[in-house]
């Protein structure tokens, strides 16, 4: 292998079922922006969220597999609450590189912030029916009760991430859960966003919570530990120098490609949000579904 | 054909994206007890409503040929307003028996409702996109303001049917569709519920809209419609004993199957809310998405 070689950017596959997880991908790339980045979201098939993990894991399958063998992913990390917390294994098994979910970080990130050891989690209804965090959270030593809040990803697709009646559905959904824990015996004082679409309602979530409960984000957990492993990844399989910081980034027009299976143009409006820059062209590809 | 056989109950195929068209099924038994049903939701591949118009028209034409070739239904209706908009012609290409989708019957009923002939209609986003509504009422010499309403669908899913947040929400979208109409010189006198979730708002939605105005429900319109071409149809083509009103009824385990692609419990658990009365046993179909 040769110098220039040794100098591809290496390559990360990200994966959520709709455009949420770019979310996920805004903190990986301001992690390692010295890292090329393909994402897909299957928008033909959203939302995960009320799917069965048989329809789930064969979908992320898909996904994933197009990542790496059509894409080049050396390392993937699943950008979806509900296909890491249903269809890791699955993904794992379709795929040879490493694999990051996103609950495993999240659960992660609540031990390290949680004093009391309880912590709250809301997520969609196929997220919280897996038990997936409360089984990471008690992995740990931590007490976990999770809540789905259907509402919360509708009220951010229609942009109302700032509007008083988001605002009012928060409270309700907050309300709801804290008395729930307090009927257990719980002193919670960590709340997990377990859905990419939450970070965007954070301020309102923030001003919902009570008083001195720390809110942890996902996405930004998983980007952290994404770094970490890939970090190790490279060192041990490629050239030092793929992941040298002093390395010259990739230009921005390079560094992400985006692809969904429908619905670009949504994909275009609305994923400038969740990245926080523009998602650039958005390439359709269509997986057979 | 004997007499026996001609006095098999007729089979109707009803076909939506989820379970909101069994505010449409309901509709049918009401006028038609005499007939038998057959109805899937395709819960694997909802919801349509943010689709394109090409996925939608495939997924459509699966399922209404499941209807016909493997239920025997003798006539379909699409109780799916976006199938309806974007997908009518590949269905009715996918098919050989006849088909009747939500839009036609719901632009009529707003013909004989509008005195001013201004009426709005409220719909899904992909709906709306299609101008289906629009060039419908165009085609009766009526002016139509459409406006996609996301929210309302996961706030009937949520069971925020009667909810001061969802009274809210549907204050805000008319105030938004009124004042628009205004600024545009109508002076709109009807309001269409494009979509089937809807008629379990229709009090929230009766107590939003200005004195006066006709609230128009598809479900309600496509049924009466469904009813006098499949008598006709059924009339044509079969026995007149078929439809004879004084037949006695299937029984009520016989009268209905619910078919859905996924999610078999939610839509059992969600779909007595929309039938008023219990689903029944909801059978898992594979078409393959």
């Amino acid at each position: 292998m040769n110098g220039t070689a040794s100098k591809t950017p290496p390559s990360i596959g990200v994966f959520d079922s709709g455009f949420g997880g770019l979310t996920v991908l805004r903190a990986l790339v301001a992690r390692m922006p010295q890292a090329r980045y393909a994402f897909i979201g299957d928008t033909a098939r959203l939302p995960y969220g009320s799917k069965s993990r048989r329809t789930i894991a064969r979908y992320a399958a898909q996904c994933a597999q197009f990542l790496v063998n059509e894409q080049g992913a050396e390392f993937l990390v699943i950008a979806c609450n509900t296909a890491s917390a249903l269809a890791l294994d699955a993904i794992q098994d379709a795929v040879s590189v490493p694999v990051l979910g996103v609950i495993e970080p999240g659960a992660e990130a609540a031990r390290a912030a949680s004093r009391t050891g309880d912590v709250l989690v809301i997520a969609t209804d196929a997220t919280v029916q897996s038990h997936a965090y409360a089984a990471a959270c008690q992995a740990r030593g931590l007490r976990a009760l999770e809540m789905a809040c259907p509402l919360l990803v509708p009220l951010v697709e229609e942009g109302w991430t700032d509007h008083s009646v988001t605002a009012e559905v928060i409270r309700i959904y907050l309300a709801e859960l804290t008395t729930k824990a307090a009927a257990q015996g719980m002193n919670p004082d960590t709340l997990v966003l377990g859905c990419t679409h939450y970070p965007l309602l954070r301020p309102l979530i923030e001003a919902a919570v009570p008083a001195g409960m720390r809110v942890i984000d996902s996405a930004e957990a998983t980007a952290s530990t994404a770094m970490k492993l890939f970090t190790q990844h490279e060192l041990e399989k490629h050239s030092p120098s793929a992941m040298d910081p002093n390395a010259q980034d990739p230009s921005k027009q390079d560094q992400i490609r985006c692809f969904a299976t429908d619905s670009v143009e949504k994909f275009e409006r609305l994923g400038s949000r969740f990245l926080n820059r523009p998602t650039g062209k958005v390439e359709l590809v269509d997986l057979g579904g």
